[in-house]
Order: structure tokens, then sequence, then C-alpha cells
């Protein structure tokens, strides 16, 4: 296209744009209206997405963060200043974790920010640059389309840098760049895509040392971590770990991404979980196929689950690592469909002196025991079933979820590395969302309920950071059970520190009261509230038969004790108590 | 002190710092504990300070905030990454109005950060200076206490620059700094204050100038705006304004810094308020003496308020400006001290024209009409009584508010320049405390039920943003009344744009089951709750014994029409209208 030359085919701004969404395959954006984004907003719905409006920008940002992480793309529209600055810290958490969500910010016009004119939502000091220059730390790629020459290939960009990176982006579209025409050729001309990475030179070489290893090995594994997902290699995983029928764990992050009903999958992998056979297996192997390692002192126990590197092969990023050689500028995706391709059934060496998988014996359990974090989640288990999202929120609760054994195809979220408490609230709901938009298109199983189940266990304290979001889930008509642990406050801080400190405690609320509280139907605010203190109260619970085919929201308060915890937790608190005890 | 020499007084890092709170008048400070802050928040109530753990960290931010503007000085205490990111909107908010807030954040110990460990609340990519180099972009000033021969200089250094700028700062304190000792010998030998302002070569000019156009005035008036309270000056413009006679406004941002109760004090001035005579007053004065100016767009009604430079004396920051002239490197208190002083009574001129004070004239409402923005804050008005706070929520509330007469020592918050919604709940929060320890100090009224009572009133969409500190305002026993104004959504941007589109809606809640579910006592959560649709059933709201002499936290459920709304908003809607019959 010459400069003259005027473009045969031209969309509004705002039209491209989430044309482009609806293309990359989102369905709903979140946000929170605001002076600056409003007209911005008037093209959401025509575009055919569906405006989720939360009830403020920081749950609207975790929410685009569970949708992305189920739905493979998410998206959040907030206004200047105010909004995207409360929204900040959700960005922050998809930045750390890897979960691809688009922030789309209304800005004032051009006119406005030319002239520097002291309008609000600023500082009245004339700079408005300052809130780019925050996302900027926390994004992985910026645009501000002041320009139509060039916004539509700046979007183009931003949105094939969410894809390459797994990680979130910033959009700014000035209040008067709305509604202007731009060249949308590409629109139908150019699909956003991950762009091609040409093979590199070290290929053939590579392919050929990673099969002779799988060949060669005696006490091989394969440790699935968190990165995987933004890798896009679940299938190959999936493949892999049938193929080869080898011992399979997974770090917290990894939970979820593989099928853990596999007899060779083991689940969680750490210090107190699985049998001493597993750590004795997982200590000698001689090969660790390792998928998406993400090694944060919080995913690794410590620092104590990482794989041997001179034993591993790792996967990660665009780099392959065998031994102490990295060879770099890989698709991932792309060198695991070819390693199966290549692979010699007949040559896979099956894994010898297999760990059993343990199992979970809870026949010792009275009705009337009080309810323990040792033995909760295992109890709870039988509820889940295949397509399910399970959440737990870091504290008591994401210690405990990585004893939950999924069905397949289930999906979990726990604490990984930002562990913002209050996320994984918001975060349910846009993963429920992402799942039942998922699911419309699948044909049902035949129980006929599966619009898209999500199980949430949550802590008291962390509820209070962002509960107002009950009121969206139960608005978007979503199927989710909501596990409220009461144990008085910040269980999780007073096992690390200040066991008795009166900072650890929160005031008390009446659960039971907040779907009738946050709007639900009468029917559902009367008797979709449940409560138990013992197992056996529990186990009635869970058989009821609005918690096992009921719909919308649903909510259980479970009493657990007030410094009840486990694992590392456990080990921190019992050292306070130590250390109380010389003093 | 020599390099060797040891200091003969010592303190531990966080005894330093919290003692140099305590010293400059902070009380109670806000925030959330994590696990960076907690060996932090082991030393706040031993040093004297109340610890009031929040629901979340924006709402500490507010909540501080709220605290700043009453005390004078607010802190708040967050964890780092997570924790400091959620409150960055609530920092940027006092930066913009100028609240002196002091955000000290618990960060991971030394040792973690020099060795880039790849800790949780990270990117787990070894970079730890990400959050502060976004702090700088909303804080005047930055400390990070790592090293003990400087941490105390430090300290003292940063809180004299939130006390210069009335702006936030920003102090980061590692993990294993929190007990180290550091040398303390300015606890006691320096006082943090503002430093001296040397007396500029002008001075004796400015004054006789001053002087000069004080005597001529023939059509004089004081227009008194918001950051007159960052000056420190409202004792002196209270004097001037007793002194002189002359009529006196104020701005959306001055309101409540002077007594309106005054004869000559007419209050807000725009233009939908006051009478024709006071705008023709205003429109051709002679001299305009003009205090603590801020001239965003939000606080000028889009800039038709600003008095005109050439008959004006403005005085802001530490410059005077007359007419055309500015004079710099003044201390603004110590001038008008100065003027005070100076001013021979004898040859102030009378104000001549003064125009009559508006008179609030609802006799012709009656019991059975519904409630409207029109009349309702003037309806409500008598409740006010001398030493309340009255706050008003960015929206409908804060255009409505601007009608209200105060007492005298009211103070009042209101819509200025950051209007992030969600604001105002919290920052109520902070304020009635900040107010009911001001209180413990003064003589009773008599009455002897004022602990410090504060009104707020906010619209049901901003409520949904930040309604948890409800749980924190029964919990602090404070005595708060609630208006919420049920008008089925974001009224005030349905007014700016999008009246009858589907993103301005939000979910219906029961607001009057709020006390219950956020924990108040059953006695309060049963009887402490009210409604009205009509004005006669305001006025019996406003007559009950709860609302007039009852403690804690009462909530008033007011239902206003859904686009019902006053001034500007009313002429953008009104316009909206005309626009979709065009179409």
């Amino acid at each position: 296209m010459t400069q003259d030359s005027i473009p045969t085919q031209t969309a509004k701004v705002a039209d491209y744009l989430f044309t482009r969404l609806s293309q990359l395959g989102i369905q709903s954006v979140f946000g929170v209206p605001g002076d600056y984004n409003l007209r911005l907003l008037d093209f959401v719905e025509p575009a055919g997405l569906h405006w989720v409006g939360n009830c403020n920008e920081l749950n609207a940002a975790y929410a685009a963060d569970g949708y992305a992480r189920i739905n493979g793309l998410g998206a959040l529209i907030t206004t200047f200043g105010v909004g995207e600055l409360s929204a900040i810290n959700g960005i922050a958490g998809a930045y750390a974790e890897k979960a691809p969500v688009i922030h789309i910010v209304g800005t004032p016009s051009r006119a406005l920010q030319e002239s520097r004119t002291l309008v609000h939502h600023t500082f009245a000091d004339g700079e408005y640059r300052r809130f780019a220059a925050m996302h900027a730390q926390v994004t992985i790629a910026q645009a501000n389309l002041t320009d139509p020459r060039t916004a539509a290939e700046q979007i183009d960009w931003v949105l094939e840098q969410v894809l390459v990176h797994s990680r979130p982006v910033y959009i700014e579209v000035p209040d008067d760049m709305v509604d202007v025409m731009i060249p949308a050729t590409n629109l139908e001309a150019r699909k956003i895509q991950l762009p091609p990475t040409p093979s590199p030179k070290h290929e053939e070489l590579v392919i050929t040392t990673v099969l002779e290893r799988i060949y060669s090995a005696k006490r091989p594994l394969i440790f699935v971590d968190g990165e995987s997902r933004a890798l896009g290699i679940l299938p190959q995983i999936d493949e892999l770990v049938k193929t080869t029928g080898w011992p399979t764990w997974t770090s917290a992050f990894g939970k979820g991404l593989v099928n853990e009903k596999l007899d060779n999958v083991y689940g969680f992998y750490g210090a107190d979980y699985g049998s001493k056979q597993s750590k004795a297996y997982f200590g000698s192997a001689d090969l660790l196929f390792v998928l998406g390692p993400h090694y944060s002192n919080t995913n690794t126990l410590g620092f104590t689950t990482i794989p041997d590197q001179a034993a591993s092969i790792s996967f990660s990023g665009t780099t392959i690592q065998i031994g102490k050689d990295s060879y770099r500028d890989f698709s991932i995706q792309h060198f695991l469909t070819q390693l199966l391709r290549s692979l010699d059934q007949d040559r896979i060496p099956r894994a010898e002196g297999l760990p059993p998988k343990s199992k979970m014996d809870l026949s010792h359990i009275n009705k009337s025991d009080l309810i323990t974090q040792d033995y909760f989640y295992r109890f709870v288990n039988h509820i889940f079933s295949e397509g399910d999202i399970v959440a737990t929120e870091t504290g008591t609760a994401s210690y405990g979820g990585r004893a939950f054994t999924l069905p397949p195809n289930t999906r979990m979220f726990g604490a990984v590395t930002w562990l913002s408490i209050g996320y994984m609230l918001p975060a349910s709901l846009g993963a429920a969302l992402a799942q039942q938009e998922t699911n419309k298109n699948k044909p049902s199983n035949g129980a006929g309920r599966r619009k898209g189940r999500l199980f949430l266990f949550i802590g008291d304290g962390s509820l209070q950071m962002t509960v107002q979001e009950i009121s969206t889930i139960i608005r978007e008509k979503l199927d989710v059970t909501i596990f409220i642990i009461n144990n008085a406050g910040y269980t999780i801080e007073r096992a690390i520190h200040g066991r008795q400190q009166a900072y650890n405690d929160i005031t008390s609320w009446r659960h039971l009261q907040a779907l009738s509280f946050f709007g639900g139907g009468e029917e559902d605010a009367a008797k979709n509230n449940f409560t138990a203190r013992t197992f056996g109260e529990l186990e009635e619970v869970l058989q009821s038969e609005r918690i096992q085919n009921g719909s919308g929201l649903r909510i259980v308060e479970v009493y657990m004790g007030r410094e009840d915890c486990q694992g590392l937790l456990k080990t921190l608190l019992v050292s306070q108590i130590a250390q109380e005890a010389e003093n």
C-alpha cells in the first residue's frame, strides 16, 4: 500500500480489536465501566462478545486470568488511572504465572492528552504516561493506539506477543480513537497465530540424543510442571505419558495437567506426599523428562523437588536442556510432536520397580470426628467428576488440595508463585465461565448437568479480600460450589509467624448469608447453604441432591481448627511452638 | 561520629520507625499481614500503635488516606509484590489529592534479594526492584532500608518529605532488617518537622502589595480550595474569613474547610449552585483571595469556576501569585500569619452588594413524594452537627452533597480529581477512626455521644467495589451512618454515556443484610437497618432514636430513580436523550 492509497476494507478501531479477540477464541470480556472506556464498551456486545461487569477491577483482572488459563486467552477492559491501577496486581500475577491476559484501557482523548489538560483520573499535573510506565513492568508488550495508520498493525503485533509469551499485554485506546476508521484487510487476510519457528540447526542432533536417552533409560520418569500449559503441549504430554507408561509426577503448578487416573500417574510430588518408594524412585531416576519447569520456592517446596539436571531433559520456553547442554530456539510443541512420531514403541524401556500408588484409606474416620485438614481433602475427593475444575486458594486449602486425585480432564488451580490471596474466587468466576463456554460446543456426557462445574476451596481470610465477586458468579448462573474453611483467620500466616498475634485474626462473618446478601434467587439463598463440623455432617452435605446435581452457586461452610495445618506449614508451626517454650 | 565510634543510643529498625510515626501523631496503622511483613507487624502494637487489619490492601490504602486527611498523617503496612500492588491505586489517589500517607512494605530478606532467589510474590525471574519502580510513579520519596548505617537517616528524610509535600512516601523494610540495631540518638535529639522556610527576598514587597490590594478592594471575595488542607492554613483562613467578613466560597475540594454557618460564607460555588447575585458578585470581583487552588476539570466544573487570575491573589504550594507576578519560596502559613498580624482592621473595606444566602425551602415536599436527588441532600442536612464528618462518594452523592450547609468544624470528603469509586467507604473507616482518636483528647460537648460521627452517602455501584470494609467499621465500633443510594447501577456513568446500556447495570444486592453478613452484633444487625422510598419515610428514619443518638454502624437504604441526577450530570443525560431522539 503506498502512502496515498485508500484501503478498500476498513473498520472502526474498536471493531477491529474486538473482532481479533473473537477470532482468537475469546467469548467473554471482563471489566468495569468508567468515564474513559464507555464508548469502547458500546462495541463489546455488538461484536458478539459477552460483557461481564465485575464488582471492581482487581476482581476483573483475576477473573480474566482464570478465564485465560482455561480458555487459552482472556481480556479485561478498565478505565484510565483508577481502573487500570486497581487491576495491576492481577496483571502482575498473570505475568508471574504465565496467564495470557489482554488488558485494554480506555484513556482520555488524544486532544486532552496532547494539551496536557488537567482531567480527573490524573494527578492534575499534565502527565499522562505514568500508568503505562507502571504497566511496562508487568506486561510483555504495550501499544497506545494514537494513530489510525498504525493502529491495526499495533493491535496485531501485541496480540501476537500474548500468544508467543503467554503473558499479559497492555493496549491503550484513547476515547476519540474508538470509532476512527483503520485499514482492516488483515482481519481476513492475516490470521494471528504463533509465528513459525524455523528448525534450529541442532534439531536432528537433539532428536537423536533424546531418543537414545529414552531407549537406554533404566529408571525413567516424567515430571510435569505448570509452564506446560503456556507451552501448549498438554496433548503431547498426554501421549508421552500413555505411550511410555513411565511413572509421572507433577508439581503444584502442574497438577491437573495430566490424567491422574492412569496407573502410572502418581500426582503431586513432594516431601510429605506419596510413598517412600516414590521418593526412592524419583531420587534414583536416570532419566527425568521435565516439562514446563517453574522453579519458585513455593512451587518446589523450598527448592527441594527440583529434578537433578544431570539426569534430566528439560523443556522450557524455547529451550531444550539435556544435562549440561542447552539447545535454544525450538518450538517445544513441534519438537515433542516430532519426537513422538519418531519413537520406536518397541524400544521404549518399561519402567521397573514402579512404586505403588498410595490409596486413600479413610475407613478409620468416625462420623462424629471433627473435620481436620489432614483428611478433609481426600474425604471430599469423590464429588469430583470428569471435566470439573478444582480451585484451591493459597493457604491451608492449596496445601491440602495437593492430596486430591483428579478425574481425567479435570483442571486444577492452586498456589504457585504469585500467591495473592483473594485471587481464587474471581479466578473461579473466570474459569467456570470459560469452562461453560467450552462445554457448550461439546456433546453432553449424558448426565445433562455438565454446564461447567467448579469446586472452590477457600479460607475465611482469603474470602474477605474479594468476596463481592460472589454476586457475579450468581449473575452469570455458574455451577460453583464454594467450601469456605472457617478457621478464624489467616492460618497460613499463623503457621509462618505470629501464631497467637491479633494481626492474624479477622472479623467473623456469617458466611451462610452471602448468597442472600449478594442477590441470589430466593430459593437458592435459602437452600443452597450447608455447614459441617464433623465428617458425618460433611458426608451428608456431599450426598445431598443440591450438591450432587444442583445448579448455581452453593456454599458449604466447613469448620476447622484455628491452627490446623499440614506439611511445611505444620513444620513451621511446630517450630514456633518450640521457640515459644524456650522463651 | 567517626566511622568506628559506637552510638550510645540504639534501637531496632522497626522500633525506630514506629516511634517516629507515634511522634508525628499517628495512633493507628492500617494494612494486611503477609509473609514478608509479619516480623514487622510484631512491633506495631508494642510501639503503642493500634493495628487495623483491613480486608484487603486497596481498602487499607483508602483507609490510611481518609485517616491522613483528618489526622494530618496516615500509614499502612503491606507485603511485598501482591500486597503493595493491590494498594497502589489508593496510593496514587493520595498523590493526586495530596493526602500524606506513609506506605511501609515488608520485603524479602537482603540475603534472598541479593542472591536473586526465586521466591514467591516475585515473577520468579530474580528481579526484585520492579515494585519500587512502580511506586516511584506515585510517591514523592522512597527509601529501601538495607543498611543499618543509613536506615535512621533514611527514615527521617522520607518522613520529612511526607510533611513537606503532603503526598505519599514509600518505605521498604527487608524482613531481616526489622530487628537490626541502628543509631537512635535522633529520636530524642531531632524532631521531624517542616523545615524552616527562610524569608524570601521579596517578602516585604509582597506583604505591602497584598495589604494595598486588600485596602483598596471594592468587591473582594475569598475562594477556598482543597489544597489549603495540605498547606496547613485552615486556622489562618478561618481568621481571614472572620476578620474581613468578605463573601467566601469554596470548591468541592475546599468544602468543609471553612465554617459555613458564618453569614459571609456561601458554601460551594458553581454554575448550578447559589443565587444569580452570587454569580454576579463572583464574576465582577476586583480582588479574589484564592487559597490552595486545585484546578482539575472535576474540581472546577469543567474549568468554569477558575477565578480570573488578573484580579486574584493565589496561594499555592510555596508560591504567591499576584495577578501576573509569581513570588516563590514562601511558607504560605507563615505569610498568612504575618499578613493577619499586619492587617489594619479599620482599613479593611466591607464588601458591598453582598448576595443573599440561599435558603432551603423544602416546605413544598409532601410526605408521600418519592425521594429525588434534587431535594434529598438538603432534606437530610439537619442531622449533621458540629464535629461530624460527611463523606459523599463519587457519583450522584458527590454532586448532591455540594448542596449541604455544614455546621462548624464539620469536615467533608467529596469527589475531587482521582475519583476512584470504592474509595469513600474505606476512607470513611479511616476518617472516623482519626476523628474518634482526636475527640478522645477533647472535652465532650455535653451530649456525650460525640465519639466521632460520620455520615457516608454512597451509590449502590460504588458500594460493591469495597463493601467488605463494612466489617472493619463494625469491628472498630465506629459511629458511622451509611446512606446507600439504590438507583440500580452506575447512574453517573449512565449520565455520561450509555444511558440504557447493560454495562452500567449491577447485580442487585440485599443491602440491609450487610450488617448481619459482615458480623455485626445481633441487636445491631437486626435494628440498625432502615429503608426509605418517600420523603415521609425518610423523615421518620432521620428522627429515629438509633439514627439520632445510636452508636455503631447504621445503614439506611434510600431508593432513587435509575436516571435521577443533577447539575452537569443532568445536562449530559438530557443531551444523550436528545441524540437518541435524533437517531
